[in-house]
């Protein structure tokens, strides 16, 4: 092997050990967000305090992460496309540490419903939807594995149902609002949850463009639902 | 001069190009928050209209940013505290970009309610708060122009207000929901409002942060007030 050759192979394991950091950071994201929807199905506070107890290391994953975008910006001075897949993941692990954040806000949120009666079809509701996100996470993850754009556009059109998912929900809280006022604050608690999992999943969207633009490099952020339909086929 | 001075000069003039397009973005994103806050404190739907058509530059800024920094990392291959800079600063326009969302969200939230006759006192606090929050973001871009740690760790410190505002907001409207259920929605409208306001100074605090790190090395993410406080001594 020659040096450059030996350079070469070295350079390609750095970035292979940072994308699977990126996968591994993305597991625990997961599990979060499927440890806080088992959580709120079975008013469960134990599976909530394991999910609010993850975020800690996936702050650690975020700084780690970055920290090896940057040594490896630093030694190797990767062009063209190595440098665009380095400068995506500095992104990416923003995303992924925020999803973080909400699923520990959702968490929380479990935590004090918990204890609440409340009626079933709304915690129902909820969890659906997370588990709903919680899918769309890894399909996003999964389209950053493979490099795949088309699995990346799959999951952004896919945003939309959680969209409608959310704003039925939102719908049937304010209703019960409207009929039980003295019941607003548990009512609200949902809302809050079903917003940080609407957030979750613009987070996962983002993902999901990422992976676009590393693998096809076109920007879809600001593509109609038409454009992005085109590129299915 | 020498060639190796030509090209450092010329290095130095682009990252100074860089901060100047990203105080560029910030004051964009700052105008956006201010004429959202004026539009609810007069329920006037034309200043929240300039608002939302200001995302679309703001948009294309970080797009523009973020290419400009990709240029630097593979032709100038930064060392050190320059490439903390050029990370930083990819990582600071996902938060600008993300401000203008919430920004558009709260002014598409004041067309809504500008219509609506709604109690003052509730426009009055949400207006407060958005006056708060835009003077926030602009404590944190100019620690960034200066590259102020103390500057920035005040920032940061003066989330706890945003944080106490938005508390006081929520409780208000919560009691006014349970007084008139007939209103919830223009409650909930404020609620979001006041919510999306609350996340902006969030961004503005990931803000200040990179600032703080850029200008000491020092990760503050997860400090306590304790800690903090004793970095303005």
């Amino acid at each position: 092997m020659t040096t450059r050759q030996h350079i070469s192979a070295q350079f390609a394991a750095e970035l292979e050990a940072i994308r699977s950091a990126v996968m591994e950071m993305g597991g625990q994201v997961e599990r979060q967000i499927v440890l806080a929807s088992e959580g709120l199905e079975n008013r469960d506070s134990g599976l909530a305090e394991q999910a609010i107890a993850i975020d800690r290391d996936i702050n650690r994953m975020e700084v780690e992460i970055d920290e090896q975008c940057a040594v490896i910006l630093a030694r190797r001075q990767p062009a063209a496309g190595d440098l665009r897949l380095i400068i995506s993941i500095i992104k990416l692990t923003t995303d992924l540490e925020r999803i973080g954040d909400e699923a520990s806000r959702v968490s929380r949120l479990v935590i004090k419903l918990a204890s609440k009666a409340g009626s079933d079809p709304i915690y129902q509701h909820t969890a659906r939807v997370a588990r709903h996100v919680s899918g769309m996470l890894r399909q996003a993850l999964d389209a950053f594995a493979r490099m795949s754009a088309s699995a990346a556009v799959r999951v952004v059109l896919s945003d939309k149902e959680i969209d409608h998912d959310y704003r039925e929900g939102l719908a049937k809280l304010t209703a019960g609002m409207r009929a039980a006022p003295d019941e607003v604050e548990s009512f609200l608690d949902h809302m809050w949850a079903l917003r940080s999992l609407e957030r979750i999943g613009d987070h996962a969207t983002n993902i999901a463009e990422h992976v676009v633009y590393l693998a096809r490099g076109v920007d879809i952020r600001h593509l109609g639902e038409d454009g992005l339909e085109s590129m299915l086929k």
